[in-house]
């Protein structure tokens, strides 16, 4: 079982440790529908490794991700978006929209560009959540979005100190769909409302405290030898164990208020509304003129 | 739609903001049955407001709540225990207590005084904790059991340096009734229970590491420059985007054990027993008295 | 109502406190299947007086747990670990393995020893949480497995600075099975997941800040004096507002994913599977041996 041919990923498999580095550098690693589609096709792969009773040389005991460059991952990839808004306007996604009300959620996300975009990003969170082996993330730069939502699915997160986190959707006009729920499984819903409202930007020392990391290093230089020391600890305790401790862990872990999958779903539609509607263009043109954005019901 | 008015709260709306300040400054803004009415007032006409597609000069996007004068808010209002004290022994509170197995919960509570009363702030909590718009504190002084439980239904909250919280409802003989759900969905059963246990106050730099608040000032005079802070923080992000944000941040967040109505209906009718029990008079007449109270089974 | 004879632990009550001393020093107070069903006759006897709807001088309003000697304790008994393989040996605890799908989680639980053993852990647990009064822990030395979970079933927790955390559990081929619950329930899954997988000790300072506990001390020797003052707090609260109270706060903490009993139940099954296969093997013999365990899969 290989692993899967891939282009926005560097992948290396060393003594049951797998390092996924996210390599878009350019444009600070933001995540691409390809590199989510990669990602999922990674985690998969290590599920299908780790499904033997019997454990080999090809076990993946550790899963380390990092991005290339001085950033982990900036947030969901803008171009993408242009590609699907230009399949929305060739195709009839606002039609559907209006018809929606007879269809299922995933007939009128699979007609929407840009909801099945969005939603693809939750599958991902989800499967890498309940990866059958340790998942650890060492992160520097921009944490933002999409990347803040991938550091919420990790075992272990490290952060150097010039880490920046924060979930900057809403200054856009548009919602942290797919990653909210994971923040709030991450750091609870007290956090959460804050983090999401102010679209605040923080640091490593007050993404420890928040809970949203579990290390921080004292220079990025040092990012590297604190990965080496986790796997080191990861890989003194059993495999087996670890992954029916792991698995016996999410089982205690409280449901969401409603099924996760729904959830996703209706976030993945909103998502769709909220890029499409007036808050969307607007925070979008105001991000490319860098200017304010200038809101409904804003006095002049 | 115009806000109701009100006698308990000064009202302020200016550019999308809306300052409430709980004003009856000589009981250190003790919560009496008429501001929980008015606050669920204010509220719901936010509601009404915000429930348009179409967002305007009327709509509100922040909510800022604060004390008049040195105390955010010390608690329910005595007056008000002696009122329905009053209506209980005219009425016939306590007989309906007993055979109350024929009624429901909610036919209970109307007819007892002490429960309706307590099942109200329940209520406020709920709604202000669901409202569709970002709702900030601004804290100092005294905040204490239901001044303790109105923060923490907030997005934001920001303590001035001598803020003082806790839950003294035990030390006085009776429950924390509607408050401390509240208190353990904002910061988890593992400190909840000591805090509501111990009775214990603390500052502001514990409410900040046990994840009550959000955010320090590093004095009085700073706190209302932190607040605009925080308005500008929250206006730079999407109106509509925000709001369907928290609705979904409310979605993920777990459920109670048990539904959330029922504990609240429940606690009213534990707290009514409390109040007029013998605990209840005990740590009234301890109180009114400043002496330590002696409870059933305590040694001579 | 007495409580019953101990030989395990060291019962002291004087005016409604409880003291319970782990009491096996020379073993750092491991705890033995004796010790378990020990702790769990006495906090039954104090349901039993507690029961009562008058208060008296036998009832308990604060119980208190530390271990006799430098530790709180260590884990669970290695001994009794032994008695258990015995017994699986003689008897057919396999085979019943084996045959295991006709019979229903308890009765495998009942006829396999390390099974049986492991699940009378998590009923202790359960037992302890819910116990209708205070229950404080007086942290020193080590507080592993066992003993870490036994701290995260307290109302209020207090450590000395010698004091060590941590779950080995997987570093020994085991898994924490009854005890991950509680974790998780204690400081939620972002933190729980990391302690398990990279099986770290921590001192008590990080031990407050991942709301393990809720005090520290700053020598070994003040334990004592806080731990008077804790009774102190708890006893100027109303006994009877106190104890329902933490009954309510309980009907708020949410639900596990699953019923919190049909997963211990899983994880005492999978706590004996692990015991009886080669990771168990390998992590007790390599402890004995005072050697880094090899793992399955690992590199020669």
């Amino acid at each position: 079982m290989n692993f899967p041919a891939t282009d926005t990923l560097k992948l290396d498999f060393s003594q049951g440790v797998l390092r996924v580095v996210l390599s878009r550098p350019k444009v600070r690693n933001a995540m691409s529908l390809q590199m989510v589609k990669e990602l999922i096709a990674v985690f998969e792969a290590i599920d299908e490794r780790n499904a033997s009773a019997i454990l080999t040389a090809e076990t993946v005991r550790v899963v380390v991700i990092s991005g290339e460059g001085q950033h982990f991952c900036a947030g969901a990839d803008i171009s993408d978006m242009a590609g699907a808004r230009q399949r929305s306007s060739a195709g009839n996604a606002s039609s559907h929209a209006v018809e929606g009300l007879q269809q299922t959620s995933s007939q009128q996300i699979a007609s929407d560009p840009f909801a099945a975009l969005n939603r693809a990003f939750g599958t991902m969170l989800m499967t890498i959540d309940q990866a059958p082996c340790a998942v650890v993330v060492a992160l520097d730069g921009a944490v933002l979005g999409g990347g803040f939502g991938l550091a919420c699915v990790s075992d272990h997160a490290i952060a150097a100190p010039d880490t920046r986190f924060g979930l900057p959707e809403t200054s856009l006009g548009i919602l942290p769909a797919q990653i909210a729920p994971f923040v709030v499984r991450r750091i609870g819903l007290t956090q959460a409302r804050s983090l999401a409202l102010l679209g605040r930007r923080f640091g490593a020392d007050e993404a420890l405290r928040l809970g949203v990391i579990h290390d921080t290093v004292d220079s990025a230089e040092a990012l590297e030898g604190r990965v080496e020391a986790v796997i080191a600890e990861i890989r003194r305790c059993a495999p087996r164990a670890s992954r029916e401790t792991k698995a016996l862990l999410h089982r205690v872990d409280p449901p969401s208020r409603e099924p996760l999958h729904d959830i996703l779903d209706a976030a993945a539609l909103g998502f769709s509304a909220a890029v499409r509607g007036d808050e969307g263009a607007e925070g979008t043109m105001a991000f490319m003129e860098k200017r304010k954005p200038r809101w409904e019901g804003d006095q002049q």
